[in-house]
């Protein structure tokens, strides 16, 4: 096997998009020429920036299990990618979300639009209905570019089940997140179950099993996989949990906060009611969801989890989580060049600053 | 081939539905008791009503190129089905509709279900959630219900271009549909150029061609096709635009002169304003886009719309394309016996009341 790195798996990425962003923009503006603005804007939203971590994992995945390098595979990863893009661009909706990778939300962008543009009706309206309409779009290029991707059917057989099954589990887990939220209840319980969903499922090992079918992996590295991807699925989120809230908005490209304003009932949330006294409890409840919670509100409640010590279970628990990734990884099937590439990915995953 | 009639094809797909919706609805209960509202609420608006005329078209397609009804085919016509749940529910929410086929839209049911159970934040935010998330869910298992269809890769591998090609054009054609309506001018060339895309290509000739391809049909009944569905989707679009103004609320399932509400920019309307006087031409602008219209506004544009004479030539052009949908019909390669049956499909397309 050629040396692969985790960078030259980035590139082959970006390309397979790139490509098939072009192809798309070309064509729908020949189409008609008024969905210029659309397409620019779909086109830099999946090309700018994105950490690319499912098509990685997807990819390495692919490699751990034996499988050759190739374009084909580096496009059928790169569609993980696109089904990631319309769960941020309606999430970011559903959310209200103004900024998303340090630039303009597309629902934001095309309210500005509008308003600039004098058009008629509400500009709200109109940004939300555009970033309906462009997620719905992502959706299906998704399929549409594993379909294009050039991988041999009974590869594609294999692991086009995998790829149903994240998309459902991502929809279920975005709902119970929605649900848990509204609820304004906190459970650990429910919390790591909605999390494993949305996010360790959907983000680490689907995609990771995606890769290991392509390559017609056996079951036993499925299984692998699983225990792996499990296991640092659940400190992503973690590590999520704690940047929704002390994350860097310049680095995160997210406001400072952003999980109290949106009232996740993540993880660390839960570990917090349970350590907290009644009045810093009442502070919580009271400014979760709160679309206009001050910034000194915010800032009294990074304090309450810090010192509580919520914070350090948190680091604790996905520090404690990624050893049993990594010590599940050691004991699998997957070819040990690729561990090494997993073992880089484990970390950039736990330890990112965005 | 045993006999065939447009009932017997609707069971099959309504049996299709049933069947996916089934094992979707308890494999997805089974992840997660919270998710019974979602599962519900989706299974009843997929399975109760709705003309299926996609897949009707397309098993006419696929039949009409000489392939032998079954099961599998029944499958994957349905999947168009599942396409345009999701397009119907993002497009209520974009449009904030109240109802659809006489039952509550899905964002409003599920408003009102967060209001009844007391939920903390916003119910309408809640029920835009759901819809966005709810319409996704049914995007993505049109893929999946065309892939476990079982219908054989060949076959499948010439349907899925047209498959994917149709799910792009709807979006486009959405967007520029909402262009159009925020744009607020009216243009003949323009909303025939659209009312193509999402409505003509969508609903009947991309659905027959991916039923022919589905039979392996060659390049001959892909155009013969082509030239009938088009004049056709035409014609249907333009019954959309009367029923859209004219259409018995009891009958459509949603308000009388909708259009008006939601300042769909329709054939019909540039018509209109083509032939009315100035009065009745700033009446209509005015009117246009603006949700709480009066219902004597919509009445008297009703009047408007008859008398100058835009209805009557509505009707004319819906006559002639049909005759010209027929006359290509007539000279295609499509099987004879299909032929009848696609004629009375033509005439339900184009005479319909709801």
């Amino acid at each position: 096997m050629p040396s692969t790195s985790l960078d030259s798996i980035r590139i082959e990425i970006e390309d397979a998009l790139a490509d098939f962003v072009k192809g798309k923009t070309e064509k729908l503006n020949r189409t008609d020429e008024f969905l210029q603005p659309i397409t620019k804007s779909l086109a830099e939203y999946i090309l700018d920036g994105g950490k690319r971590f499912r098509p990685t994992f997807a990819y390495l995945g692919f490699l751990g299990a034996g499988g050759i390098a190739s374009p084909k595979i580096a496009r059928a990863c790169a569609a993980l990618e696109l089904v990631h893009v319309c769960a941020l661009v309606h999430d970011d909706l559903m959310d209200g979300s103004d900024t998303r990778r340090n630039r303009q939300s597309i629902h934001r962008q095309f309210q500005d639009h509008h308003r600039d543009s004098k058009y008629v009706g509400n500009s709200e309206n109109y940004g939300a209905s555009v970033a309906i309409l462009l997620g719905d779009l992502s959706l299906a290029w998704s399929d549409e570019l594993l379909y294009l991707s050039g991988v041999e059917q009974p590869q594609l057989n294999q692991a086009l089940p995998i790829f149903h099954e994240m998309r459902e589990e991502l929809m279920a887990g975005q709902y119970l997140d929605v649900l848990e939220s509204v609820r304004g209840e906190s459970n650990k319980v429910r919390s790591s179950k909605i999390a494993q969903l949305k996010s360790g499922k959907y983000s680490i090992e689907r995609p990771l099993q995606f890769g290991a079918a392509l390559a017609g992996a056996n079951s036993t590295l499925i299984d692998d996989f699983s225990n792996f991807g499990l296991a640092l699925g659940e400190a992503f989120q973690l590590r999520d949990d704690l940047l929704g809230i002390f994350g860097e908005p310049n680095v995160t490209g997210k406001p400072s906060g952003d999980d109290i304003r949106e009232g996740k009932r993540t993880l660390l949330i839960a570990l917090t009611l349970e350590k907290c006294n009644e009045s810093e409890r009442r502070l919580l409840e009271i400014s979760l969801g709160d679309k206009n919670v001050e910034s000194s509100k915010i800032a009294a409640i990074q304090e309450v989890i810090s010192r509580c010590g919520a914070v350090e279970e948190c680091e604790r628990l996905i520090s404690e989580l990624f050893d049993k990734a990594v010590a599940n990884l050691d004991k699998s099937v997957c070819l040990d060049e690729i561990k090494k590439l997993l073992v880089d990915m484990a970390k950039a995953a736990t330890q990112r600053e965005k």
